[in-house]
């Protein structure tokens, strides 16, 4: 078959008309586009530009949200835009990063002009509260997939790394892990929450909170840190693999909030310990340091608890408060796992 | 409905059991994780860590590439991996910056061995020739996408930027645009091209080669610079409408290589003017240093051609070789476009 070509260009569909509205770049521009402060050169040319910062080290992170994996179809845009963000900063805050600037590319299914002012408005909301710029994106037609790069910056020798904790360290972690998981497995159907409740841990899931001023108030105090991005006993799992360690957790030390403690036992632990998406900082730190933690962790607004500690015998070792072992059988989160 | 949660995380799948192989991080330590030598932290962390780079700027871009948008469904996996690095190596050589490392975020529907070795073979092939170092990503299941993040460095000031085109300044592209716009037709059934001719056209859409020494070559020769991914006039409108100029555009002048000038009057210009997917660079110079761009593109080893002419009077005007204007209406790409 032997015909011209359309005006059109490469593997995607026909180019808009000269002169028709709501075309790729003038939606990119009208939602995505915001002066450049930070950033010499941000979003429109082939490349953001950024100054050297000297005598810092730059955090860089991706990570990539699919519909129906991490997040629900239908999910209000306003939220999408807020957690998109808020799960990269959360790599930051990890690392005890000062949030620098970020990129976005973003697969839409159509080109919906309320759906991009909503999602716009959650993640800008976001990123002026963490003082991190836009600087570069790409904008496409697929599948609904947000895939976000942040940049961060942290002085030399301070980064909170994964193979840093040591025999000795206390364990802690931030906020309430598996929160999340229970309102998610209300929205799935697994169980019932009431109103009270639901209100009480939607957000958890909906909008986590990146803990970035609890990782910059960990600098040169924390041993090891990592994100609870997978549940908490895998994510712990990483960093004693990394670092060469072992640990005890005292199952029952983990802090429930105020609607856990009214689920059922079996549930309450496979959230807690299970859960994923929380989004909280897992960290090691000396035990003399007791007290800096608590101070640091006040001063960052951040409630922290102890949860168990590190030791030299490989493998986790899970105890309830009578000291009892439960055995440990929350296998890490995997994307490719069969059911 | 109440029933205890499974041992899983978040919106996710069920987790892997214990022991089972070929899950998530075994695939990504694999074929992705390799030791890190400039990186001070590679792939494995929250975040990698970079050195600063004293006096150097940062030069950053995303592109996400789509199935069934960016490449055909069952496109060699080898070949994918090289164009996804491709098209943003692309960004960092528009910009004039040499790259130093990026990030891969991967959606997959299913983990496929054979297939993830192919890709990271293709992929792992060309950051090497151009000695980018993969210093982090994020995998999940999904619907095929590839989100690459690229950082590069340039000296400051030596950026080449769309915004800095002047009247008076020749217009110059790299290669031959319109060859990988030949061979997605023949592959679309549009027309169809004998076995020589797709031969020569075909590596042009499925493996094309950023112009990275080029782009270095031209930092404090060339003014403006773009890639060529959605067209030559819809890309030079661009460079045109930062720049505040307008341009004349000789459209005999354009380079055929061996295949285009075989092809119908249409269709050639069709494809040279906006057929998109070239990954050339377009760029212009002052005219007074037009033997220094010659000297500097055969250094790099990179064919270009001047093709016209960067003036004050606002619009891109298109003639052919006998002076006559040409109607431009070759609109640029556009993602959202409806057919």
């Amino acid at each position: 078959m032997v015909q011209a070509p359309d005006a059109s260009a490469a593997l995607e569909h026909p180019a808009r008309p000269p002169g028709s509205s709501a075309g790729e770049f003038e939606l990119i521009a009208r939602h995505f586009r915001r002066p450049a402060s930070r950033a010499l050169l941000g979003v429109g040319d082939d490349c953001a530009l950024l100054r050297a910062v000297p005598e810092q080290q730059w955090a860089v992170s991706t990570d990539m949200l699919v519909e129906g994996r991490h997040f629900l179809a239908g999910t209000d845009p306003r939220h999408l835009g807020h957690k998109a963000l808020a799960v990269n900063l959360s790599d930051l805050a990890a690392m005890g990063a000062q949030p620098h600037s970020f990129l976005l590319a973003l697969a839409l299914p159509a080109a919906d002009d309320a759906w991009l002012s909503a999602f716009s408005a959650g993640l800008f909301a976001l990123a002026e509260a963490h003082d991190i710029e836009l600087v570069g994106g790409d904008t496409t037609r697929g599948p609904l997939n947000l895939c976000l790069t942040v940049l961060g910056l942290v002085p030399p020798g301070m980064a909170l790394r994964r193979d840093a904790a040591r025999a000795g360290d206390d364990l802690w972690v931030s906020g309430v892990p598996g929160e999340a998981r229970l309102a998610l497995g209300h929205l799935r159907g697994e169980w019932t929450l009431g109103p009270d409740a639901l209100e009480q841990v939607l957000p958890r899931l909906e909008q986590p909170t990146p803990r970035v001023a609890l990782g910059l108030a960990l600098r040169g105090l924390a041993h090891a840190a990592i994100d609870l991005s997978d549940g908490l006993l895998g994510d712990l799992a990483h960093v004693l693999r990394a670092s060469g360690v072992g640990a005890e957790v005292l199952a029952d030390a983990l802090p429930g909030g105020r609607v856990l403690p009214t689920q059922p036992e079996a549930r309450r632990r496979a959230c807690q310990l299970a859960g994923g998406d929380d989004y909280e900082l897992l960290f090691t730190a000396p035990r003399a340091r007791r007290a800096e933690v608590q101070a640091a962790a006040a001063a960052a607004g951040v409630p922290v608890n102890l949860i168990g500690n590190v030791d030299g015998e490989p493998g986790l070792r899970l105890r309830d408060a009578a000291g009892r072992s439960i055995a440990a059988d929350f296998p890490s989160f995997d994307h490719f796992a069969q059911p």
